[in-house]
């Protein structure tokens, strides 16, 4: 099963990532978590020690350069687009409660450079991931769907655009919606979160018409005083670990449908 | 006087942006608000008509093309590093209640195409706004600094990094002041958003130490309520207008400094 995350940022895509696959890791499934999002840290939420010294992929330029041919950072540069990367999630991955995570890194654009080495090489190994690798796969994206293409929508089984309520939260998931059609990917499906009463759920379903509703995750201060006290936030919310158990009961269906590409 | 805007996604960067550029607008200064955060809509917050009808210079393919030399998409091109773009922001710009708007748009990195035209289209315009320009520049930017190099980083009066009371946001903040030293920028500064109470003001202060704080913005309802309601932010919340007009003065002996570079 194959699970992308996406979203307008700040609405809680990491935490469902973390949430579902210490879910799916606890009933026994094979995990691999990849965190596509630079503004977030999905290794941390996962409870992985020393998250912030995690080298992601995008910043390993002796690698970069070595599958790809081309030095990051130097413009105009020739370089081959179906790098190989079969062997990196092996190498390149850690461990922890039964997850693997990779950490795909920032796509750097400043400066006067062409940073397209990083593009081509994260590419090829999403595309890897999500095509090759039979475990469940939980991918932690950015406000879009920069990973995906076409080669990678058919194997999608789920993207969760999670929202929250807010006109702008509404808006990024109709601009996703869009970009995902464009590719062919169809299997879309909404989670609300941070939810404070039954009017701002009722907001989500009427402003979202159409769309399949996976769940409802309320809004929990003990989450947010978790985090100020630096606690591990994967506990400590019991109505949010049981809101996810359902959106995760919710995806099984499509987990124990053979899969179609093997 | 030339003030970009960072953070965590999901902070408030977009709101703080839309009410500098309308305290500043309406204490006359020429304002020029570029909206460089794809996961946002700048326009939309400061209230312009037909704000989803904008297109963002990105996508301007026949004008991509014709100032780089190289048609967006297509792999491995060559193309100019330095396009004109002086002409620009007369030309692609939007006026209302006297702010002037631009639009980056998203830089496309999916696909096996190399998208680097736009960034080099986008990186000359930004740098041109910032060192060329004698407006008030209000930049929203991503949860990074990318769109600002070396060549910029002297140009910028202030980098304004918006938190809230979460670890996530804060750990942000340093990725961030770490990128801007990177590149000689330190006109560093904090603005606290969403605050619920005084310990999660003390919350960021005790976390961020050594920042400078601009200012400390209020959660308040009414600002979510007016957005659920589809009824213009700016003007939602006293108590928000007044902490902004506080920042705003803050900023004020920035922009009264006779400019350097003129």
């Amino acid at each position: 099963m194959k699970i992308a995350i996406s979203g307008k940022g700040g609405v809680g895509k990491t935490l469902l990532a973390s949430l579902l696959a210490k879910t799916f890791a606890e009933s026994g499934y094979s995990v691999l978590a990849i965190d596509a999002d630079p503004d977030s840290n999905l290794a941390a939420t996962l409870g992985f020690p020393d998250s912030d010294k995690i080298t992601p992929i995008s910043e390993m330029k002796e690698l970069v350069e070595e599958r790809t041919g081309a030095r990051p950072g130097r413009a105009e540069s020739f370089f081959k687009l179906n790098p190989k990367v079969d062997d990196l999630p092996e190498k390149y991955s850690l461990k922890h409660n039964g997850i693997r995570l990779m950490a795909m890194g920032r796509v750097k654009k400043g400066g006067t450079g062409c940073y397209c080495p990083e593009n081509a090489l994260l590419q090829a190994l999403v595309t890897h991931l999500l095509l090759a690798r039979d475990e469940v796969v939980i991918l932690d994206m950015e406000a879009g769907i920069e990973h995906l293409g076409r080669a990678t929508a058919k194997a999608v089984d789920k993207l969760i655009v999670v929202v929250e309520p807010g006109r702008r939260s509404v808006e990024t998931a109709y601009k996703i919606d869009k970009l995902a059609k464009d590719i062919g990917l169809h299997n879309l499906a909404i989670v609300g979160n941070k939810l404070r009463n039954p009017l701002e759920r009722e907001f989500l379903i009427s402003n979202l018409p159409g769309f399949e509703f996976l769940g409802f995750i309320p809004y929990d201060q003990a989450l947010v005083d978790a985090d100020l006290a630096n606690l591990p936030l994967l506990n400590s919310s019991q109505q949010i670990i049981n809101e996810v158990k359902n959106i995760y009961q919710a995806l099984l269906p499509i987990a124990q449908t053979p899969n179609p590409r093997n």
